[in-house]
C-alpha cells in the first residue's frame, strides 16, 4: 500500500514534541507527510519546525506536499449532512487530495430534507467513488448509494447526543444498509475512507 | 383512553384456551375486540368459538366489529419498506381501522430507491398522521418526516440480520432522527403506533 | 414543517462566533429564532449582538420573538419529576411557547410519591398534549399516560447515576410502556418533543 | 441460612432422572423440599416417585411439606402487573409459603392504571415485606415503594418484547428507583426474593 | 417512609448556592438533615451557613443531628474490600448512623485473601443486617452472604478499570449471586442501602 | 446499480411459495436471478418450478444464468479461515461469479497459523479486489490487507461461541483494523461484499 | 504447539458425516484424537466407525488414545461450583488427561458455602496449575487464586439465567479479579484452558 | 503468592499523600516496592520522600529494589504493536523485571505489517512466556500464539477510537482467539500479566 502514499502520523495521544519530531524526520525523507487529529497547539509547533507544512484547521490535519503522488482517474465526492460532521469529512477530503485525487466536497445535504440532496444528484453521479460522513443522519450513505452506481464508503461520526452513543447508532444504521454498494469504516475514520477511495480511484 | 377503543388481547405467551376464553367473554360485552400476535392455531380456535370474528393473516390479528367507534378526521398512512416489515405494518393498519380510521397502506418504498418513495409524495402529504415501520431501513421515518408536515410515528421492526440486533439498529436510528416531527414506539409495536395515531386523528 | 416554525440553532459543538453569526443572520430574516444548548458564555455573546434576544437560563436557550406563529388550540402540559430534569423540561416549554402554544409546567411530581402527581390530575387532564421528561423516574410517562386521554410524548433525560447509563434506563423503560398513548423521542430531546406537540396542538 | 429452610432443587438444565433422584433422596431426609423451574414432564416423574409432593403448575414448582418451618411474623405481599408475570410471582409465593410465611398475592395491578393499584393500598400497607414482580411495568416497585413503609424486593421478569431485552429494561428501571425502600434481585428470581422476604419477616 | 427519617439532599448536579439554601431551610424545620455527594467547596459553604453541621470527608456527606430517630434493634455491618470502595461504604455508614443504627464498619476484607474475611466472622455474624460495598470484588456479598444468616444488601461501586465498565461487572456479579440472602441496589448507592437496612433493623 | 446485475431474492423469512413465485416471475423477465439464504426445502421447490436453476448447497444460494453480465477486469479473491466460515464465503463467491467476476476461493487460511496464509501470498497479491470472511479470526482481513495493495472487503461472520456474541467480536475487530485498505459490511453479508467487489472490479 | 498434542475436531456446526470422516482420517494418522462439543447422535456415528474411540458423555467429547503424549510434571486441578458447570469442567478434564496430565476434578465447591471450598485446600494447594469453571459463581477463580500460589485459568460458563447474559457476567467478574495469578479464556472454553494448563504443567 | 513478590500500590484514585505514606512504610519493611498508575506529580512526591526509588516514566511506575527475588528460569517477552500501547507494555516489563525475570521488550510489531513481526520470530520463540499488549491490533496475541510453543498472556489496551469502545473490541478479539496457548487478563492490566508470567517462569 505504501507506493505513492504519504507518511502518516496519528497525533492523538502523542505529545507535541513527539509529533513534531516525527513530522520533521518524515519531511526530511522527501515524501509527502500527513498528520491527523492534531490539536491547535500541536499544529503551531509543527509549523514552527517545518514552515512549508499547511494546517487544515477544520480537518485537524497538517500536510506537507513535496512529491507528486499517482493521480486518481476520476473525482472523489465527500458528502456530509451538516457542519457538525465537517471535521471528519474534511479529514477525508484533505487526505484524499494529498493522495492525488480531485475531491468535491458536498456539505449540508441530509435525509430529512431530501431535495437538497437530490439537487446534488449531478455531482454525486459524476463521482467515481463517494465517501459519506454522518453522525445523526445514519441513513445518508444508503440514500446516496441508491442514487449512484459507484462504490460508497460510509463513515459514521461520533457527533450526536443521547441515543447516538458516540457514533454507535450511525455505525449500526450503515451496516444494515439496503444499498449493496455501501461499505463501512470505523467511527470518525475519514482518513481510512480516503485510503480506500484512493485505491479504487487509481484502478 | 378507553372511550371508543376496542378491548385488546396480547396473545403472545398466553395459551390458546386462555385467548379463546377472553375473546368470547369480551365479545359478549358488546364492544369491538382485537387480539394481536395470534398464531394460526390460536386463530382457528378463536374463530371456531366466535364465527363472526375475522382473522387477518399477515397482521397476525383477529378482530370482531360490532360497534361503531368515533371516526378519525383524516387518513392514517401506514408506510413500510418491503414485504419483510409487512406484518408489523398490517398490525398497525388493522388496529387503526378497527379504531375508526381510514387507513392507506403504502408498502415497498425504501430509502435505497428514493424515487419510489417520492412517487408516493401525494399520498404521504395528504395523510393526517403517518405510521412508518422499518427494520433495515431505519431512516425511512426521517425521510418521510422531511416530506410531510404531519406527525410521524416510527415503529422499528425486529426484521434484519447481523448487526440489526433484533431491531436495536433501527430503534437507535429512529431516535436520532433529524426530522423534528418523528416520535418512536417499541420495536414491532404496530398496535401502540395505531393507538397514538388514532388519538391524534380524532383531534 | 417549516410554516410558522422558528429558525433553530443547535449550539452544542459550535463555536461562540459561529452561533452568534447565525443568530444575527436569522434575526435579520424577520422570523422567530431559537438557539438551544447554549452555554452561559455563548448566551452573553449572542445577547450583546442581538439585544432583543432573551436568555432562558435553566432551559439553556435563547429566543427572539418578532413574529406571531400559528396558535395551538389547547394547552401543552410539560411534566417532570424534580429539579434535576428541569433543564430538559424547560427546553421543551420554551420551545413550545415560541411555537405558539400555551404551556403549563408541572415540575416536582414523581412516581415514588404518587399523591403529588394525583393532585395534579386536573391540570394533566385538561391538557391537549403532554410532554413528560424524566431520568430516574422512567415510569412517569406511563403513569401520566394512564391518567389522561391525550397523546403523551416521553423524553428520557440523561440525569441519574450508576445503572442509569446516561439515560438508557429511562429510554428503555419508556419504550416498554403499557400506556398505549405514549411515544418517545431521543434522550434529552426537549426540543423535538415540543415540535411534535406543536403539530398535534394545531390539529 | 439453612435453619428452617427447605432443601431446594433448581431443575432447569438437569435431566428428569436427575431431578427425580435428588427429590426422592431429599424427601427421605425428612425436611421440606422445593423444586423450581420444573417442566410438566419432569413434574409428572417426580410426583410418580413421591406421591406426597404437590405440583404448582403456574409457579412451575413442586413442593413437599413434611416439617413445620419457623413462622413469619406478618404477611408477605406478592404483587404483579398482569397474567404475564404470574409465573414469577407464583414462584415467589409458593416459596414464601413453604418457608413459613402467610402470603397475599395481588395480581393485575399496574402503573398504567394506577387506580387499581391504589385500591389495594390497604393490603399493601398491612404487609410486613413486599415482593413486586414486573416485566413491562418496570416502575411498579417504585410506585409500591412510595405507598408503603416496609421493605420492597423488586423482581424484574423476562416478559416483554422488543426493547425489553429479556428483562434488562425492567432491571435497569428498578435499580434506578427513587423509592429508597426498594432493593432488587436477578431477573425472574422469584425464589431469591422469597428467601430474603422470609429472613426479614422472621425478624 | 418519612417517619423518623432525615431530610435528604442529593447534591450532585445542584449548584452550591442551591444546596446551601435547601440545607438551611431543612435545618430550620427541626429534623435531622443529610446531604450526599457533596464536593469539598460545597461542604465549606454549607458549614459556613449552618455551623452545627458536620462534614464527613471520605463519605462526601454533611449531616445535621438535632432530633433522635427511632433506634435500630441490632448492629448494621458495613463491609468493603479496600480503601477504594471506602467512599461508598462511608456514605452507607454515615446515613445508617443518622437513621438511628449502631454501625460497625469492616473495611479491607476481600475475596482474594479470604482469611482476613474469615477473621471477621464474629462481627459479621453478630450483625442484624449487612451492607456490602465492592467494585472489583463483585463476589464479596456472595461470600459474606454464605457466612451469615441475616439479609445482605449489596452495593456495586463504580471503582475499577477496564472491563469493570463503571460498576457494571460488579452489578452483574451481585445479581447472579448464589447466596439467597443477597439483594442489590444501584451502583454507588450507599444511601439507598442504608435506608433499607434501617427499615429492616427497626423490625 | 441495476445495469448488468442479477435480480436478487433474500429468501430468509419468506415462505417457500413466495420465493418460488418471485423466482419464476424474475426468470421469465430474461435476466439472471439469484436467491440467497435458501433452505434445502425451498431450493427443492424452486428447482422443481425452474429446472434450469442451480442450487449451491454450501452457499445456500440458487442461481439462474441466462444472460451475460459485464465482465470484471481481474480476479476477486474470496478468503476464509476454515470450514465454519465457508457458507458466507461461498455466498460471496457464487454472487461474484454470477455478476461476471473470475473468483478464486482461498479457504482454510487463518492468523493462528500464519504460514498457510503466507503460502497463498501469490494468489492474494494477484487479486484485483479481495473479500475476507471470518468469525473467530477477526484479524484475518487486517493481515491480508497488510499483504496486498488492493481494496479488501471484510465480512464478519456469526460463527463462534461465547464472547463472539453472534459476530460482534469479529465486526469490532475488523472496524478497528490498522490496514487502511480494509472496509467492512454487515455480519454474514457475503452478498453485499460481492456487490461492492463487482463494482470495483469493473472499474 | 503441535508437538505431543492430539488432533482436535470442534464438532459444533459440523454435520455428523463430516465429523465422522475427519475423526477416522485423523485416527489413521496414528496420533491421539479429540472431538469436542459432540452431540449424542454424532458420538454414536463416530464410535460405530472407530470402535476404539471413547465417548465421555458429560464432557460431550470423544477421545482416541493410541500414542503416549509428553507427561505433565504435576497435577492439574479442575474446579467447578456445581453440577451445572460440570460439562465445561469435564471438557477441560478430558482434554487435559489426553494431553498427558494427571487431573484432579473438584466439583461442587462454591463461594456461597466457603467451607466446602476451604476443606479442599489441600488438593488445591498441591496442584501445579488450576482450571476453575463457573457460571453463576463468577468469583470462584478469585477465591481459589487467593488460596494457592500457582497459576489459575478461569473459564466462565454460559450457565445461568437473567442477568448472567450467556456467561457475560461471569466473564466480566473474572477479568476484574483481584487475585493476580488468574487469567481468563473464552466462555465455555474448557478445551482452551486445558491446552494452556498442559503447556505450563510441562515446564 | 506473596513469597518473593514486591509490595504493590495501585496509585490510581489515591491521593498523593496517601501513596507517598504507603510507599515509605512499605520501603521500611525491607522488601521491594512497586507503585503503578502513578501521575508525574505523585512520582515527584514519592521520590522526594524515598530518594532510592526509581520513576519509570512511560510505564507510569515507581520501583524500589532492595531485595533479591527468586529468579525466573527463562526470558519473558513483552510484545506490543506500537508506541500507543507502550505504557501498558512497559508496566508489564517493569513489573516482570522487579519480580526477577529477564525481560525482552519487542515494540512496534503489528499484524498489518506481518513481516516486521516475522523478523522477530527468533526472539519470540526463545521466550519462555510471552505477554502481548495491543489495543487496535487485537489479533496480535493470536498471531504470536501461532508462532510459538509457549504460553501467551494477552493484554487488551484501552488505546483506540470509535468502535474500539475503550478496549472492548480488543478484549473480545483476544477471547475469541484460535491459538489455544492464549489466555487473557483485564484491559490495561500489564501488572497482572506480569504476575502470571512470573509464576510460570519460575516453574
Ligand atoms: N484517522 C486516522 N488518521 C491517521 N492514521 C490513522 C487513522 N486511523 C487509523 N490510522 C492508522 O494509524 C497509523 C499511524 O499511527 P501512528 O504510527 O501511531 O502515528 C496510520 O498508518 C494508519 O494506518
Ligand atoms: N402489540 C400489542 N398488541 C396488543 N397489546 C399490546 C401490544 N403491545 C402492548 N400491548 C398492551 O398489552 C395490553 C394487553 O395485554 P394483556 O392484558 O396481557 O392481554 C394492551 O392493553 C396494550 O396496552
Ligand atoms: N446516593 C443518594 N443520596 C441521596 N439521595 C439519593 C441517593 N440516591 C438516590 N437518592 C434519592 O434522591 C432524593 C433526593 O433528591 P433531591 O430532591 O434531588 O435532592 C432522596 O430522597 C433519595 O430518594
Ligand atoms: N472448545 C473447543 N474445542 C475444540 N476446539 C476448539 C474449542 N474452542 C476452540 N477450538 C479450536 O478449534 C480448532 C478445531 O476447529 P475445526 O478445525 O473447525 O474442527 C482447534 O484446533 C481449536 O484451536
Ligand atoms: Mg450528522
Ligand atoms: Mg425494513
Ligand atoms: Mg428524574
Ligand atoms: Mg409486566
Ligand atoms: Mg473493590
Ligand atoms: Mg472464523
Ligand atoms: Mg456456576
Ligand atoms: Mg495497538
Amino acid at each position: 500500500l505504501r507506493t505513492g502514499m504519504p507518511e502518516v502520523i496519528f497525533a492523538s495521544g502523542k505529545t507535541i514534541e513527539h509529533v513534531t519530531a516525527i513530522f520533521v524526520r518524515m519531511a526530511q525523507a522527501g515524501g509527502n507527510v500527513l498528520a491527523t487529529r492534531v490539536s491547535p497547539e500541536c499544529a503551531q509547533a509543527v509549523l514552527a519546525a517545518e514552515p512549508r507544512a499547511v494546517h487544515h484547521v477544520t480537518a485537524r490535519c497538517i500536510t506537507l506536499e513535496q512529491a507528486v503522488p499517482p493521480q486518481g482517474k476520476g473525482t472523489v465526492a465527500v458528502v456530509c449532512a451538516g457542519t457538525s460532521d465537517l471535521a471528519v469529512a474534511e479529514e477525508a477530503a484533505v487526505t484524499a487530495r494529498l493522495m492525488g485525487n480531485t475531491v468535491e466536497l458536498i456539505a449540508d445535504v441530509g435525509v430529512a430534507g431530501i431535495h437538497r440532496l437530490l439537487a446534488q444528484r449531478g455531482s454525486l453521479q459524476s463521482a467515481r467513488v463517494l465517501i459519506v460522513c454522518a453522525g445523526m443522519e445514519g441513513a445518508l450513505p444508503t440514500v446516496v448509494g441508491g442514487l449512484v452506481n459507484a462504490p460508497v464508503i460510509a463513515v459514521p461520526t461520533s457527533i450526536g447526543y443521547g441515543a447516538s452513543f458516540g457514533g454507535l447508532a450511525a455505525l449500526l444504521g450503515m451496516l444494515n444498509t439496503c444499498s449493496p454498494n455501501v461499505c463501512v469504516v470505523n467511527i470518525d475514520n475519514g482518513f481510512g475512507a480516503a485510503c480506500i477511495a484512493t485505491l479504487i480511484n487509481r484502478m
